[in-house]
């Protein structure tokens, strides 16, 4: 028998399905496996734990199949301390380091537990006082720096999986149950009352949105939005922005995207915009100075609300207030993820892939976009109690701003 | 010079872009073309008109590029009376039959112009009287009759292009105008407009309707409008009405399209509905056995609203309401289009395509569907004044209930 | 406790997740369950059984939810004799009927098994000859006749699902294990595999194409398969046949669903084409003449290949081979399905879903579409061991035919 | 009369459409004109020229209006010399700055014309020594520097159209001819071909690509193609250079995009493969110390071809090699644009709209990807000779290498 180690997982093991996804895992990884123990609970409401070993064929994807299977929240049975490495060079993880899932995760240091105190995936574990008042953080790979200690391999990390109910699933999808009535207005009604609840509980509300909010003119809806208070901050990129100022100084165009005959050299107008704002400074400093007079950033800046816009390849000027080093601008938006408490994706996989990739399990986040591509793709990136919503943005938003701004279109 | 014909066109000739069409046609038949006479007027505003030699091939060439030329208005300068043959054969048109567009037309004989009685396209023409009281109205292939005398050729057959106006272009591809609000419920309540005015005329209003209206949760906005009088017949498909039944005898399912893991068996309920149906007699039987009392088809039933419903060969069952034969089914629809002024084609392509084979140039028509191509498929299908709307048809039904019906979701 | 019944499973409960679709079946009919017994191996290639009460809240749900859990080869322990109902109505089955699968099937009648001799799913089951040599088979809805003995519920009925392999699961979605090299050339190649080992086992091979085969120019290829022996019968539409014959006429044309401006009245070729095959009599008729003299259609009818064409709401004409009625439409293709060994559904979804749902779960399905939401539906449709490839049915048919053609572009 | 300008245009006004797209503009910008002259050619062959007085409601609007014609290849009569401003801010661009298009451009200085060195579009055109030699060349917004003189208004520049040949139509849309054989392979070929020819004028070849190459198995055709010398330089972002590490450390995984459960935690691998390089310093010193052995950035290693990675807020370490500035990343692309004669785009739309929006207008382009709105997207940004294929990459690249390397699948 190859290298192996024994792992135990509790829960609804059979109606989740976990257990059959936890065998594909070690079959993908090359592994076996022996079934040591298996409760099931007599009827449907009682939990099953089960205890497996696994086996794989050397230690390296041992480990590597361990961290896996901690996604699913199966922990290994006979855990020590983790075991430490240290970062010889800057921007490099040790060989085997330890690699993070979004979940709520925990290591053993000196007998003792540790909660990771910013889950974030696919980053590294890093220990800042190995000894005492030990303290364990998440570090992706650019932040690296030489002496850092790094948690490697699997040992010593238990992760704790959300209890996955029926709410967990995509809305689009159907959830199981029987609904007869409006389901497209119950949806943005429950998306109401999910911020309604993060606002209640003192979180903040994020966005994450594409240039397609303002092609299907949605302007004056996420104006709305924000200036009655369920806008905290915003992440975009330079198109969301700048179409936005275009439409505020020129008026709204097409929809490139859109139009039989495209683009062609319909760019002039954005440019020209960019370059309103270059002069100005920021997007901030034109609003001080009257230049810009409307429009979502506009409102962002006079309603005191944050924002971080990152660039990307493609960008014309682009704005000055865009983080041209898109490591950098990472870096902005994990500043602002601290507390928040729903997030809003709106028609952009870019931007809500990125954001994905930072945001901790335990935030609920619903994502709109008319390509289901798209909507399927983000609802399952990660673990977080996402709500993918195959549908029209700008219905979408219109209808969200009558159910959450008490005098919207009465106006 | 080969065969050839002076044609001549009137209107916006240079901005509406329909020179170029035309000359595109020439190529496409392989044809060529002198420009005899242009006059271009000199402002915006003015009308141009011009006179073109056209040359084929062979005379059969010819006579099919100025059919396809009258699609564009073009027709020819020294038209005498039409030339008729004589069917010989139940449903065979003679060879080199004139091919209808929906468009209005007028065809001279004895050197009187007579009306078109039912523009419809692809079909044939038929001339009831060939003197005296004549009477000319479309006959498709199916219903052709030997006898039967029968337009051939483009000469004596003139067609008149409704003017373009920029209110036919499809609205999600932009109007040419600055739109700087809402213009999704401005793009509903234009729609609501639409319908107002049809029914001001005196005219009826035609649903074409597919499965994802049950699949959306638009049966209760549906059948808000039917109670409200805002649908005066539908067209569908089996699947459409055997969901809403299944869904009023078992409760919604979920939209089969849409799951994860599909369908698999999932036809139990879809297939006991039809049998229940079936047991009844109709749909109607069954609203008045009792057996029926919820949904779409039972709103349609108890308001005395028609319907058609038409197989295709992936039916289950079908419910007794359909007709198997599409030829039947294709008569029937035709017998209800008769007064239509306006026409909805919601998320169903097989049956709006069909809708639009047979409607007259004249019905409005919006069709709404989540996939682009569905819509730009339809919207350019015949020469309707057509909005194409990409959005999702269950948040559209949802405005467009709220617009039209006054105590909607507050009951 | 209310109604109630003890069934059981055998197999790779753990790792085909078959255990967690059970229980949400459970769920779904709103049912409860109790799990009695659960052997699992205890290595991965151990099989597994369970033995569970499942429990609904009326006899009638229990009866639904014991045929739904045969879907997935859970069957009743303590089955007797399936239990019979006469038909009383021409088309209607009794209330209460057994819902079939398209699964191998087995009924009990005086103690003894019967074989269900044609699965299909959504029929009922017909029992000829209640005792003695009795004999059990699939009616759809429409050829039941009053008088017939059907069987109602699920006792005496059991089910047996193929095992699932890996070679089972959709190969567009990654098939498990590691594919380094060149996959959509092994794709290819696996599909002409199929073909082959079909064809060794003296198996027909059933091809369902929609128009988008001769858009994508793949008449060619098409030709050359035939000819070459690898299509023993097509299923199709009026538009395949039309376009091909159009093509074959008059030239290939745009096709008109990715044209920018699309079709406007562009029909004519077609219905001139539908006349003139009218008026030969038939396809057939048409060859024989030497009207028609190449393409898709001139192929099969040359090469004494089957075809079946089943009209549609939408068909211009139609052709006179076309079945008008889509009952008798389904009827011809259900005298064809006998022994089909390999199934390939080429860029038609009405077609495709029509033909899965007569087809036995164990012929092959491979079904290639660029969209892949008609892949994923198809694939899921039904039990086969179906294949969706998400691709140009044009490089894909290319390549199959050098693939299986030895002198394919050579000549 | 408001500010008004006199214009001409002379070539195929009619049958190219370009004179509707001259009204379509002025009336997008609130303009009005007069035809003054109109010489059409009597026949088919003949070009026609239009002399056309366009008004705008105000100077600045008229400048603008009149370099949106300049996109049509519609010029002032009157031209005298370029008006120039002084750029006052690092970044930023004189009010009424030229915005320029990606055509072949002249500026006309001290009566004098100068052609514009490195045509890209929405740019502004800086004038290096205004006097004697004067140099004019393109510069983007970022890298205006205090100081430069810069030309203002559209007086004095004239923009010449390529003309519009039956070739720049899209492909997959037809091409106004009939094609009866084999579109599909005459698409491949004529790629073939167009690469061949740029391969003759002694021009590089251009690749842009999405990690979709590596997700459709084709990293063995890309190497073929790298290996045999059709590739010279390739643009993409981190995630295909990581894929296609990944695979060569790993193995390949499967697609998350199209995978029924998606991600979920299986970043894993490519977070490892990733550090991997970072630990070697570079791909280059990972190929050099035999740590990448093999896929697509390998062989572009060790074949010498050059490639730029450009970062995104997405990325997931990113490699050492991405240039995680998008400003200098858009830099080191236009370093590599200088002689490039064909331009291949599979895959992507982020990096293949970056780089058609440096790319000058006369490099053939040719998108390839499975989704239509991609490729409609491409096709028309710009005015480049450019071919959309809506089609599989994976079997187009196949296809692709079996035509252009001799002994590719022979090995």
């Amino acid at each position: 028998m190859g290298p192996h180690e024994t792992v135990e997982v509790t829960g609804h093991l059979m109606d989740s399905g976990i257990l059959s996804r936890v065998l594909d895992d070690i079959r993908d990884f090359g592994g076996d496996y022996v079934i040591e123990q298996l409760d099931v609970g007599h009827d449907a409401h009682d939990p099953s734990s089960a205890r497996i070993t696994v086996e794989a064929a050397d230690d390296s994807s041992l480990q590597r199949l361990l961290m896996r299977l901690q996604t699913r929240g199966v922990n290994q049975v006979s855990d020590g301390d983790a075991v430490l490495a240290t970062a010889e060079l800057d921007g490099v993880l040790p060989e085997g380091f330890y690699a993070t899932t979004n979940l709520e995760t925990r290591v053993q240091l000196d007998g003792e537990w540790h909660d990771v105190e910013n889950p974030e995936m696919d980053c590294g574990l890093v220990v800042d006082a190995p000894s005492g008042a030990a303290r364990v953080r998440t570090v992706p790979l650019t932040d690296v720096r030489a002496g850092m200690r790094i948690v490697v391999g699997a040992t010593g990390v238990r992760v704790s999986v959300p209890q996955q109910d029926s709410e967990a699933a995509p809305l689009a999808f159907g959830d199981g149950e029987v609904v007869r009535d409006r389901p497209q207005a119950v949806l943005v009604r429950q998306v109401a009352d999910g911020m309604r609840q993060a606002r209640t509980d003192g979180k903040r509300l994020l966005w994450v949105a594409g240039p397609g909010v303002v092609h299907a003119g949605s302007v004056p809806a996420m104006v709305a939005l924000v200036r009655a208070g369920w806008v905290d901050v915003l992440f975009a990129g330079n198109a969301l922005a700048t179409y936005d100022i275009e439409a505020a100084l020129y008026g709204r165009r097409r929809n490139p995207d859109e139009s039989a005959e495209g683009l062609e050299h319909g760019h002039e107008h954005e440019v020209r915009a960019v370059n309103t704002i270059r002069r100005a400074g920021s997007i901030e400093a034109a609003v001080a100075q009257g230049v810009l007079t409307g429009g979502l950033m506009h409102a962002l800046a006079t309603c005191g609300r944050r924002f971080v816009l990152v660039g990307s390849v493609r960008d014309e000027g682009p704005l000055p207030d865009v983080h041209t080093d898109v490591v950098e601008g990472q870096r902005a938006m994990r500043a602002e993820i601290g507390d928040v408490g729903y997030c809003l994706m709106m028609a952009t996989q870019l931007y809500s892939v990125a954001t994905g990739n930072i945001l901790p399990a335990t935030v609920p986040v619903v994502c709109v976009d008319i390509n289901p591509a798209v909507v399927t793709r983000l609802t399952y990136h990660g673990t977080n109690p996402g709500r993918g919503i195959v549908s029209d943005v700008g219905l979408f938003l219109e209808q969200l701003a009558l159910e959450l701004v008490a005098d919207y279109r009465r106006t």
